[in-house]
């Protein structure tokens, strides 16, 4: 959630279709998380997952236990959507005001998986979230891999759908509002906090990983 | 996206459900977007959109013109999922390493507003997040209500789902990992940058509206 274009450069933009195969990576890349929407018995059903891109698919986990995953790791048709709220944007009337943000989503259908990609896919999972940290800890036993199902979503062309809308709110005279009505962008942004130890951890150093994780952001 | 219970008081916890509707209404409130998910021709649907929650129902609008809109805003199933993560738990092992969050969905039809009702909903919508902007710019003209379809879904008993994941990740004797391994959570933050006046209103003062939403945030 970060505005990546200088601002001094930016000229009136409304919403638009982005065709570039890098801005969708870099969205994919840059959210943690996504929301997957699915039909399940004709209803819509939806639930917010982590995510990792891989190249060209999208790596998700979830429970080997949990219903709805399983009826979207047999093959029902799914969407991937992932959003970021790059700014407010406040126009000369409410009407003109909206958000700037980048938007997308994967089409396709899940697939598992086989096992023996499976450690692979969660060690992805882990150093796309916190870089470094599978050669702080140990790895993961045959039971927690049994535990969990990998699955992957290809991004294909024609797969996929990216919208955004940037740059500064509409002018007054274009709004139809008096000229001197102020207007401008609030930017948002995702911010790390210094990480808390638990309990048990109070008396150990902070590992390298959350360390450059937190100085990064 | 605020860890909003104090930390000293926290246990470890797992994901869990969470019934208490005051809980619903804070997450709805804090934040700006879901994802609206519905069916078209049996396939999944989803795109984000801005909402205001306004007693038992959210508020949701769009452009007059948009199919898709269109075609929710004429009855069909719809999901509306929000979501907040709180912090990042890193456990001692990748398997039990996760993140906190909020998250909901909330299922129902969505009712188009009556012509008579528009105003007041983006009036609404405004002020949930802009607060006091409303009285800074004029009114909306008869053109642009017509140009926007304003609709609500109903926060019915029994028609929302809300889960959370909160508190410490697992100790490393639960995760079956060495004692020295450092486990802990980086809380997230979304903050608002100072904000950044249209090049048309660089000698205009910085309204009261957003100068409180700024130093509120």
């Amino acid at each position: 959630m970060v505005v990546t274009v200088a601002h001094d450069r930016l000229r009136r933009l409304t919403e638009y279709a982005v065709s570039d195969r890098a801005a969708l990576d870099a969205l994919l890349d840059e959210q943690w998380f996504g929301v997957l929407s699915t039909v399940s018995d004709g209803q819509p059903w939806a639930v917010p997952m982590l995510h990792a891109r891989e190249g060209d698919r999208i790596l998700l986990h979830g429970s080997t236990g949990a219903g709805a995953l399983r009826q979207v790791a047999s093959g029902a048709p799914a969407v991937f959507s992932v959003t970021a709220l790059d700014a407010l944007a406040v126009a000369p009337t409410t009407f003109e005001s909206s958000v700037n943000y980048r938007s997308a989503t994967v089409r396709g259908r899940l697939e598992p998986l086989p096992r023996d990609e499976q450690e692979a896919a969660l060690d992805v999972f882990s150093e796309r979230i916190l870089p470094g940290r599978t050669g702080e800890v140990r790895a993961s036993t045959r039971k927690e891999l049994a535990a969990t199902q990998a699955m992957a979503l290809a991004i294909a062309e024609g797969g996929w759908l990216m919208k955004a809308s940037g740059g500064w709110p509409a002018t007054p005279e274009e709004a139809e509002a008096e000229p001197d009505v102020w207007s401008g962008l609030v930017p948002l942004r995702t911010v790390l906090d210094p990480p808390l130890a638990a309990p048990w951890a109070q008396d150990l150093p902070v590992p390298e990983s959350v360390r450059r994780l937190v100085d990064g952001a």
